[in-house]
């Protein structure tokens, strides 16, 4: 099983997949191709949610806008997953969460390899392009990943072992005493306001003071009437800031990256 | 066979994916994840015209704004397909036309059983979310249902047969002579303005009164020049109120729900 | 393999996923579903740079401004490739890539042939709409192209050779000298403006006069500073006008249709 995620939008994942689909027969399954474009951090958010869901598999990202530069190309072995996608931090909030208790290990992909380049009907293979390694240079690995598998890395001749990678953590909100200091990570196609605070503080709690501004807490969207806000645990198990039918990022004016300061002791200060 | 279809947009139908594919081989097929977010009526809708090209499947459908509260989730036998989804009714306009002859059979999903919890890596199963039971319990259920096959869904521990449930009917148009009275059913992506006034109306018609307005009938939209208004017959059957190469719903001022009153015989009022 | 490509948005392509899956068993890949609206040109250039990525496979293309009219339906046998759709000139730009050096045939789809009708459950066969012939017509017929076989076409019983179709040459830049008249092909989705001007001539040049204006020639968007334009190669080997992480059709005033003047040798200008 080979998945596919990238901020390309349309009709640029056609490309990828056709270039995988002369080099392996694997079940392809799109992740999202219009994950935040450009955006690191949402893009490692959302591969962190979605990917442990996913049985064993090799998961292709392509979420780059350092394509063309010197950054790097990366496959990384995360438990029985692979990765493959830039040197850019975004692989390994999930190959974290993927490799359970074994330890990561990261390839560098030598990206000027001719094994790399793509086939294509009408004309022989060409350079990579500088602007399309998602087709050029990180399908064709992913497809290559998939049919060695992921134990046997080593035997691809544009891998070689490394322990130097860009690394990225996504921030943790940090919590003292009754107040929350955290920020928001992503804000999904819903308008609701993901942040870093765990959802565990608002359990027990009919009200937090989100922002300064007395918020109920909800254990669903219809606690609430229609078009009001709240606050409740999303699927990810973190405090959102949502609209019930209506979209939360306009009612709280808030957007990804944003401070959001929780209080969850002072219900005297909403009545 | 499993479809899926939802109004979750993305990035989340890939956690469907993930938890199925941990759970069955099945081919899926997306219908679509952009259904009219919320409106139940409207997916009933284009589940009920697309559904039945499919061969016998199982029927994946989470568009549940109730998500969360104690509405009932349901498994719909319905001829040799089977639906998944909430009991919120969306099943039911398709659920009888793929049944065809043969009686309806609903079973109450028990949305707490332990079989139901989707597994993931890096982390023990944990309660269902409250806002996400198209991860939690749907695409657990539809995988489950599609390795124990329709005929045999009384096998699975957290079904049990009932029959309370939401129905459902579509608005029907009323005809007196010459005289429709309708209403929109759903715009498609194309501004299409789709009611449920049938077709037959408009056949032998070369204008059609509508909402008081004279417009041209045509069998195809190059019947009148680019940004014209026409009245033609859908894919669907339905009259439809459109514009060439344009959007229908923003020249007739008209959205879902919205009444329409057809008059076909007085052709003299457009001369 | 079989490929879909069409303008539809959503969700009328899962209609024809279903008639499709009722006939075989082929894997389907999607290619993309919002190729730009009615708009063959752009249409034919996307498939012209997207299915040589793709092993041999039956393309179905479906953008079709003239639905209904008395355009013809085709099947066109491309080395070994088969792409179906309408008689508008979109299948040809790639058919003539797909071919390479084997001469192309084009097959009349007699589109009112009984086998071509999808079946359906709860009803019987129809008529075929005159809105939607993707379903009615495209769609059963890339199946029958599929299970026929890309060498049996002259068996299927609705197609007959044919030497009269609408052609399509995606229009070229002429250069003279230093200085290329060509125009914009399309937009993509990230905004670049992608003309029809080899991307040869940027070659070793640090500066290009676009339209009268100058700027800097890069070989990636990150060549220069967020939100500044850029003259570049783009995937597809042509030159491409670009703003790094933002919108070059906006920045350069420019879209589809629109004449580019580009000027390669006048640098002193630009000083």
């Amino acid at each position: 099983m080979l998945t596919l995620a990238s901020d390309f939008g349309t009709p640029y994942p056609a490309a990828m997949r056709g270039v995988i689909l002369r080099r392996t027969d694997a079940r392809l399954v799109d992740v999202a191709h219009d994950l935040p474009r450009g955006d690191i951090r949402a893009a490692a958010f959302w591969l962190r949610e979605l990917l442990p869901y996913f049985p064993p598999a090799v998961h292709l990202v392509v979420v780059d806008p350092g394509v063309g530069t010197d950054r790097n190309a990366l496959v990384v072995r995360a438990g029985n997953h692979a990765l493959v996608g830039p040197d850019n931090g975004v692989l390994f909030p999930v190959a974290r969460e993927l490799a359970v208790d074994a330890p990561l290990e990261a390839f560098l992909v030598d990206d000027d390899h001719d094994d790399l380049r793509p086939e294509r009907t009408g004309r022989s293979r060409g350079q990579k392009s500088t602007t399309f390694h998602g087709r050029d240079v990180f399908a064709p690995a992913a497809a290559d990943v998939h049919e060695t598998g992921v134990d046997s890395l080593e035997t691809l001749p544009y891998l070689s072992l490394t322990d130097d990678w860009v690394d990225l953590e996504l921030p943790e909100a940090t919590v003292d005493g009754e107040r929350a200091v955290g920020e928001v990570l992503v804000v999904d196609g819903f308008g609701n306001v993901i942040t870093n605070v765990s959802g565990t503080y608002l359990e027990g709690r009919e009200v937090v003071v989100a922002n300064g501004e007395c918020v109920p807490v909800g254990e669903t969207f219809a606690a609430v009437e229609p078009s009001e806000r709240l606050a409740t645990v999303g699927s990810h198990g973190n405090v959102e800031l949502d609209v019930n039918q209506g979209r939360g990022e306009a009612a709280f004016g808030l957007e990804a990256g944003d401070a959001v300061v929780l209080e969850f002791g002072d219900d005297g200060r909403c009545e």
